[in-house]
């Protein structure tokens, strides 16, 4: 054996294996390279501005971000962004799983591009943070679009809160308005409170359908039939045309029990295939002409104003609601005076006069 | 003349007439009657369980009563008779100005008592506190109810927000049904917020409704007809059936675009007429099969104690709401942040940021 050619003792020192560095060397280059680049908020501002797409991601990471230090910078940003934005068409899309969004929003956004827009794809899911629901996270089911200089695609933001991811998706539209889109499509899935949600944030609202029995539409929540300005039929093909024509008759007439719209818009339904494109075109120039029309009668700027007061104002009740709610001394009360509630033993009024004076004491 | 006969001095004192005591002694006594027989809260509770309508009427003036005082005495009545409530069916009724709903309840009342039920008809109308609206204001409006024994008629409580309203509103009903009443029917104007309280207190919800153009529809607020648990078309009479028959079928097939309600229950279309009152016995029909349905599927029970719950929760809310509101601080700052954020110079999450800091503060 070749150790016993060497003659030392037990008390030599061996001269050991180099032990590795704790921290991998590249491993630490590369977060220092990571840090000198990490962009100060006048170069995102720059970057944004310029139409640089980079820059719009990280600034959209950046709002994302639950690091209070990353709040702070991010407010400043969108503060900078704000002047230069507000100048898109903001269409919200809903619709059951199963209606054939993606491929909607991919041929819908193709035609878009291809008459020069320059167009962004968000999603609104608060659901996704529980089930890490697949809407638009899987990227490759607008394989064309994804691809597509014209178009920038994010998926959904998350957040513990309905506000908190209102709140993110909100100021990524500001972000890539200030970045040069002119059409922000923000999709949501047509099932929770997200609609009203989006509803909120848009100036068009778009209902996608697809026809068949009464069953496929159980899954939409309530009202959002009377939020939308055009309901369209999707999977009009083959065989379905005639189905989805007569689900367009009867969703027409529908339509016209509600009541009418302040903004002047006589809510349209329409049939497409997002595989044929049948149809594809007419929902642009649907959209054209709403646009033409509310700004023409004011209603449009009217709504956004009100839609930034609705959303400083559902801010502050929701923060209002997260400090009673996670007081310590409420929580150790609220589920027996909750249960007293239910079993009608005290009046819910009495009951909430309790909470209240513990509260604020 | 005469009084050249009777010879004084201009220095001699008149008698002079006895002045009117400042306090009529009759009003007096009638204040200290007054006084005397105003109950205690027991004797109230006694009252109200023993079913006497004097009792009845004064606990709820008492709980609508905004003297704090009251609220202590108020709160300790509604504690005692809760053990005794929550016995009754409870049905909302809405409809736009000139359904015809005191007509409808007039007709549908007298029937219910016909067949033995005891029935007390309320109002939430918290326009009536601006417009001092007439909603039951007029009692002469159910001339025949209104001297049924087993009927109890009581005009629309009154509030600064719609959540007194319900408060009262919702006390009322405990009241009522501790007092015996088996059928609680609430009536409210369909044109506001109060439809959404009213659903939310209510076990049946019913909207009526009169055929003709669609214009009649435009005031009834969005999301009405889907909380609707049945759409009455009333004024069936005449030369009116025809049209209220195929009105009837068009909601029908509306109703049937919406999504499955949890109650399990499909709602239904009627016709009827007040006047004839043709339908009016199919109207309770449908509710007493409404009542089966929902108690057998345990629904019933599960709503009212959410309801119990809801109400405890939007006291809570509605108090945080007006603590920040009201706040002197708030009130400087909010116009100004208002404003800036409805010309986009701030976000709208930035604008609640400082107006939060503040109040915590």
């Amino acid at each position: 054996m070749e150790n016993n050619k060497i003659k030392h003792t037990a008390l030599n020192e061996k001269a050991g294996i180099p032990q590795p560095e704790i921290f991998s060397p590249s491993v630490v280059k590369n977060i220092q390279k990571y840090r000198k680049v990490q962009p100060s908020s006048d170069e995102l501002v720059t970057g944004i501005l310029s139409g640089n797409i980079t820059a719009l991601s990280r600034a959209i990471t950046l709002v994302e971000s639950t690091n209070p230090d990353h709040l702070v910078k991010a407010n400043e940003v969108i503060n900078a962004c704000l002047p230069h934005a507000n100048k898109s068409v903001r269409i919200g899309i809903t619709g059951v799983p199963g209606v054939g969004k993606s491929t909607f929003i991919e041929a819908f956004g193709k035609h878009l591009t291809g008459l020069g827009k320059k167009v962004a794809v968000l999603a609104v899911d608060p659901s996704s943070t529980i089930s890490h629901g697949s809407i638009l996270g899987d990227k490759t089911r607008m394989e064309e679009l994804v691809k597509d200089k014209n178009a920038y695609i994010r998926p959904s933001a998350s957040g513990d809160t309905l506000g908190g991811v209102a709140r993110k998706t909100r100021e990524t539209i500001t972000l890539c308005e200030a970045c040069g889109f002119d059409t922000i499509i923000i999709e949501t899935v047509g099932v929770g409170q997200s609609e009203t949600a989006v509803h909120s944030m848009v100036d068009f609202f778009l209902l996608l359908k697809i026809a068949g029995a009464g069953d496929e539409l159980q899954g939409i929540k309530r009202g959002i039939m009377e939020m939308a300005d055009a309901i369209v039929i999707n999977k009009a093909d083959g065989d379905n045309i005639r189905k989805a024509k007569l689900a367009k008759t009867e969703f027409n007439r529908a339509l016209h029990l509600f009541p009418a719209k302040r903004s002047g818009w006589i809510p349209t339904t329409a049939t497409c295939s997002a595989i044929t494109q049948d149809g594809i075109p007419d929902v642009w120039e649907t959209i054209v002409q709403f646009v033409e029309l509310t700004k023409g009668n004011d209603y449009f700027n009217v709504k956004r104003s009100e839609q930034n007061e609705y959303w400083m104002l559902e801010t502050i009740n929701e923060q209002l609601k997260l400090s009673f709610y996670n007081n310590s001394d409420i929580q150790k009360l609220l589920d027996s005076n909750k249960k007293a509630v239910q079993n009608g033993e005290i009046s819910p009024f009495a009951a909430a006069q309790i909470l209240l004076e513990k509260y604020f004491k």
